[in-house]
């Protein structure tokens, strides 16, 4: 099965070029100069054409960062693989990776099975897994490698939630020689929680339960010491390190600093520390909890002091943190405290979106998008040339963006299962009018052809950062 | 009584000028032109009169980190508070500041009680205390009152030594955020050490058992990261923090940072990181034992980062972790791994010797020499006014300092209980030719005048940081 | 002749303590505990005793930068060496150091003699010279040795004001390295005239010509790099270098930087750039024109910086830069450019008052007061011992300052020549009750007790940096 | 005429993949997997094969950065366009770019003639020029349009060389604010250069003429400020700027702090500094002035800083500065005098060899010795597309580089026309097999196959930075 994607500009991590792509099957076979332009002898036959006149071709976006499915708070999170993945592919992200967890006292292979369960005959894109630990004893230490060999090669720890995720400084430290030995990547959750939850306690003694609280327990100093610790031990352990999620502009100053001695510290960060602001906390009543993620959403401020980073190649790249609850019978469970609103919020769907509003603004160029999006992620992760890669020789994933589309962000418009959107009503140009993965035209003008189970589990390779 | 030091320069922390100081009894009454060229109706009559031409006069040395007949790894420092005390008036140094060490699950006040009965009736300078403080649970964060009303405003918490003395950062945040509302003051052991009790287990499984290896498995990163963690953590909790012993440049960076931010982080180094180096923990056979301190000696080539940060205000003290283990019995106990050597050395009475070698060096001027040996230390723990000063209404603690006197440091000539000099040899030129104590002349021409229990404890005010 | 000044507290950039102090003729001949408690052989006669109960005894204020008599842009300062001085001693400051301005083409020693004609017969403090070098030719360099012989031991230089003060990089390197031989001291005006002069044409031709561009043709970034270049060109010269009048947060950055690496770099600011911003050169109108002086206001958020800036010791120096001009015929002759408005402000008078106020606030102590308005001024300039103290054996030039005192500030209430006050109608606590010049009263309630010519010439020493 | 590059890994600024590459003509026609996998229908007709087994195939290195058949000191390089171009070609560079140097007081116009005239009919690669203003009247900011026009859309300014090159600062604003205007942009050389002449006098004069003195006289600090400056500058006439030649640890520093800041600030440094240090300037008698440029080598701790800021895209660009002397009748006119010695060193043929080297070190990846060596060059010098890309569309412009290849660079076996190398001796594995320009092969297993004139002139776009 041949396919022809006519007349788009090509757009990798660095080049930008006028381009037609060829599909065999499930990967990309050519790219060549337009088929009509070609002499005779080389005009081949397609089975079927997309025209990308005007149009933008990526390779499709890797969302490394999402949660779905996932218990938490005595809830779950509203997402399943199937919805969740949909959403993904309609936003024009194909392959995610998501985090298995660990039970305290359990072994990472029950973790791994359970997620397998979750995701198989469901997913919708493809998808592969990080492992959460939360404890590392001897035993689990062992068991690293097992879970590295299936294809699993990063390990998240927590510095925060303390009693439910939180590692200490010893079993992080343990975790990361044994990561260093199997050539897997520790990912650090780098809040330092057991301050926080001090302040949570005195909050809610002195009555202050809104929902904006939230941030103001969780303080940017609290995220920049972790920071600095979880690079200090990984220095100490002379392995690389990659920060989720960060949100502030002093823990990014510590990765700066880090990344100018010429340590191998890497850091993502998310839409959602990039668009929003605290003051969406603060909003009336118990609206701001829809806001609630974690670390928390930042002043202002700090939105051009992350645009700056991942402009300077400081932050690597952009990932969603995609963890959503309902606000009825979700959310609302901290109604009356926001230390019981399950943290998270939806983006899974609205990612590239938003990452393209900041190339038409100026703040990154096509080729920044492309790679914070998708390339890097894949190569950090142990994906590239499969995956994250408009090549010859890649999976076709690819993304035929239309840069004339309008689109507005909206639980309406959107197919993320949840019942609100962060960016309710806000108007965007440009989105996907063909998503194809693995060759195979999966969303086509929002219309969605694929179906569950279709995702394929990728087994990921060691880093070689 | 009324005596005359004539003839001297009195140097202040900030003023060096000629001049007679006369003394009332305990306290400093005046200080004058001298006595000689002023008028009749006013010369006075004094009952004893010092010559002090060509020399100078400082307010009498404070060290406020000392560790006097300290149980540690199954033995106990080897300088009780009458050699110790004894020790550091030859030194210079009038007043210390010693530390009590709550039992884990023990109070504070028993800690205090145990420690007053050691130095009751046995000190010969006068002496305050420092409260560490091994657990915080409810209890013992009440009780901090109460040991703040004796006199004894600063609380010492230890990152290091897990199961020993280290406090998790929940722990620490909550002794913090009490020290707040007491006026008190946090003293930290800022070295992160669970991940250094990891390196020592490795470098042992290895069989790297020699001195050097304490240096090795306590990393320079593992002191900036503690550093910064004690100080986001103050940061916080909105408290002002006082990094104990810091040794590294990374680490000095950090404070700079954090008070170039404009907040109240405070630190202490000690000679033995400005004059010795990890070459001396790397001497043949197991004579790098004597070096073996913690923090740990440093490349040479952080003494001159450590100079700039004196000089620059960057660090406002230089105590000295007075901790003495003989070599035989005591360090001995690890002659076959460097884990089991207790950790310390003596410095309480060379500290002044060291500080005037570098003024002569023109690492710093006479008014610093002052300012970090009396004064600041005065004024951050709370006895400036009655110690730290040279000026009228003060106790009379003054140094008459030689600049001629010439002087080996060695165990030979020196008055620490303890069998090596960890400076053995070296000659330096400046000592003291009279200490007085309240008035008193304790030290004279190297003869010791005063006897067990002439030293008052010290009741200190909470700080005005 | 001798005096009591009894029951005050005196303060020293160190030290704080109760004591009477007691002079003979000029100098301060004693400091002691309150006579009244001396014994019988101890109560001398006094022919005049000043009761200070309740006040602070300081030394007598420095003001290291004004600019009396001084021709420029076509008029003349407004106050004169008579004015100006007495102004000074109405607030608190004893002596200043004004800058004697050599002609292009003209000697040093011309100048010299020209600014000693000024200031004789009626300065009514004391005083002393820098020397404004205008051109460096072979002869003016050989020249330096006379002038620093006859005690104007520091030379300003200028990066800014083309064709009139500007010298080139190479007149400024020489000019270093001759002052390097000599122990002179540079001094720095650091903004980068050059491209200064551009944005000022751009901007008139644009019809820009309210007294705000003034502010807005001198940009943060022009103060910046001359202050980064004249401490590079010092480092090359192996010279130490003072920056006047620094104004702006970014120019301070690169002292605290240079001061981190070890240089002696110094620095000085002033009240207006503490407690003015560029919002009152945006006042309607021409009222912008009275705070048009060079560097110019900035910006509001530079204020925490400065003050940081003075805690931290990486600035040692608050001047004035007191260069008055009468709002009718002198500033007016830049109503309708603002680039013909003479450029300076009045302050002589006001700066103690202001510091005060600082300390009232928190943002300075007694002893950072004492330190950065006339003890380190005095040894930075080479006055040391005699002035910039209140020390047994120094000049006896206290004030007595009255931390009751209300004072307004006001054209009305003060005595500095010029028909505005930066200032006007600010109420401020704390002033001088009595001001005392070698050991005379000068200042007595508000009453002017000196007659012109009163204040002596000094020769300053070079520097000890 | 059709061309077929066959099995060989193409390597792009992002991607690594294996493919086949079709030519046609001059162009880049198609990239797709090996022709013997596609169906029959796609199987086209070839005229030639290359076989690349083994092989990686990159864009053609462009050298943004030659001074050939350049006048200087009386003298003139020793390499003109035929010899230089070939030489560079055989290292693998396709691309020049050479600087047009106007007569102080001549025309742009006519300096831009000249160099027309050198490089016409003699190139044998294709070059493009930038222009050196040496004097910027109105006249010649006028011109600047023309100029522009023309293709030449960058300027380099100097801050060095007095009387020769240098513009003061007014100069280099106008030229700044100009550029701005036409989106042309400014290249500097940013060692300050007026000091520097005063140490090299200084020098002189005590006897001190030995090549290592060259380095002596040109510190760090004066490039530091200089780079500190230029940015400054560019900061207040808000346009991009490009610092050429960056040689010095805190030089990248000044870089790297302004584009954290934000500020549009680019930097090359070139192979000299990262393999050479000023170890080479001392070698004994007259050997060091071999190594002899501007700025000078540095000592040996710069490499790893300048190798960090490369990786983490604070350096942007590896140039050469080829400017080669023979040692022979040229070096020599400063046999004895250091500052007589034209300053200059050879580099177009061994640029790429070099930084291979890095990546067979680790210190760069694939990708980002692509990029420094030709993607970004061509990106920031308004190329891209045509230039510095190898995909569908572009000139074809090939690298073939064999990576088992074994070269020893020598005076011997290099092309460049200088009597010596400074890196005689060294062996290096990897280089071109072949080489092709606008899909010709003009270097084929080191014979060369082009023609002088073959080269085109290359009319660069604006800037898009």
């Amino acid at each position: 099965m041949r396919k022809l994607i006519a007349n788009g500009t090509v757009v990798t991590a660095s080049e930008t070029f006028k381009a037609d792509v060829w599909l065999n099957d499930d990967k990309v076979e050519a790219i060549t100069a337009p088929v009509g332009t070609l002499p005779k002898d080389r005009v081949p036959q397609f089975d079927e054409t997309i025209d990308a006149k005007g149009q933008f071709l990526f390779p499709g976006g890797i969302d490394v960062h999402t949660h779905l499915d996932m218990p938490f708070g005595g809830t779950t999170s509203s997402d399943d693989f199937e919805t969740g993945t949909r959403a993904a592919a309609y936003g024009g992200t194909t392959t995610i990776i998501d985090f298995a967890i660990q039970q305290k006292g359990g072994t990472l292979t029950e973790a791994l099975d359970t997620w397998h369960k979750k995701a198989s005959g469901k997913a919708v894109a493809d998808y592969a897994f990080h492992m959460i630990a939360t404890d590392l004893p001897p035993a689990r230490l062992e068991e690293m490698k097992r879970i590295v060999d299936e294809g699993v090669t990063s390990f998240k720890l927590f510095m925060a939630y303390p009693n439910v995720l939180l590692l200490d400084d010893q079993s992080i430290f343990r975790g990361m020689l044994r990561a260093g030995e199997l050539g897997a990547l520790i990912c650090m959750h780098a809040e330092t929680g057991l301050p926080i939850d001090v302040l949570i306690e005195r909050a809610r003694s002195r009555g202050e339960r809104a929902p904006v609280y939230h941030a103001l327990t969780r303080p940017e100093a609290a995220e920049a010491t972790g920071t600095e610790r979880a690079i200090a031990l990984a220095e100490m352990a002379k392995v690389p390190v990659y920060i989720v999620h960060l949100s502030a502009a002093r823990a990014l100053e510590r990765v700066r600093e880090a990344r100018d001695r010429g340590l191998p510290a890497f850091a993502e960060t998310c839409p959602q520390y990039l668009f929003l602001s605290q003051d969406d906390l603060a909003r009336p009543g118990f609206d701001g909890a829809a806001y609630i993620c974690t670390p928390p959403l930042r002043p202002q401020h700090h939105h051009e002091q992350l645009w700056r980073g991942i402009r300077n190649h400081d932050l690597q790249v952009v990932a969603t943190d995609h963890c959503p609850f309902c606000m009825k019978d979700q959310k609302e469970l901290g109604r009356d405290d926001f230390s019981k609103v399950p943290n998270g919020m939806p983006g899974v769907e609205s990612r590239m979106y938003l990452l393209w509003e900041a190339v038409q603004q100026g703040k990154i160029d096509l080729n920044r998008f492309v790679d914070i999006s998708s390339t890097t992620p894949s190569k950090i992760f142990g994906m590239y040339g499969k995956k994250g890669t408009l090549a010859v020789g890649a999976d076709a994933d690819i993304v035929v963006w239309d840069p004339q589309k309008e689109v507005t962000l909206s639980v309406k418009t959107m197919h993320m299962k949840v019942d609100y959107n962060p960016y309710e009503g806000k108007k965007v140009r440009g989105g996907p009018s063909h998503v194809l993965q693995r060759g195979r035209v999966i969303v086509k003008n929002d219309q969605f052809l694929a179906r569950p189970g279709d995702g394929q589990f990728i087994r990921r390779r060691t880093h070689t950062l």
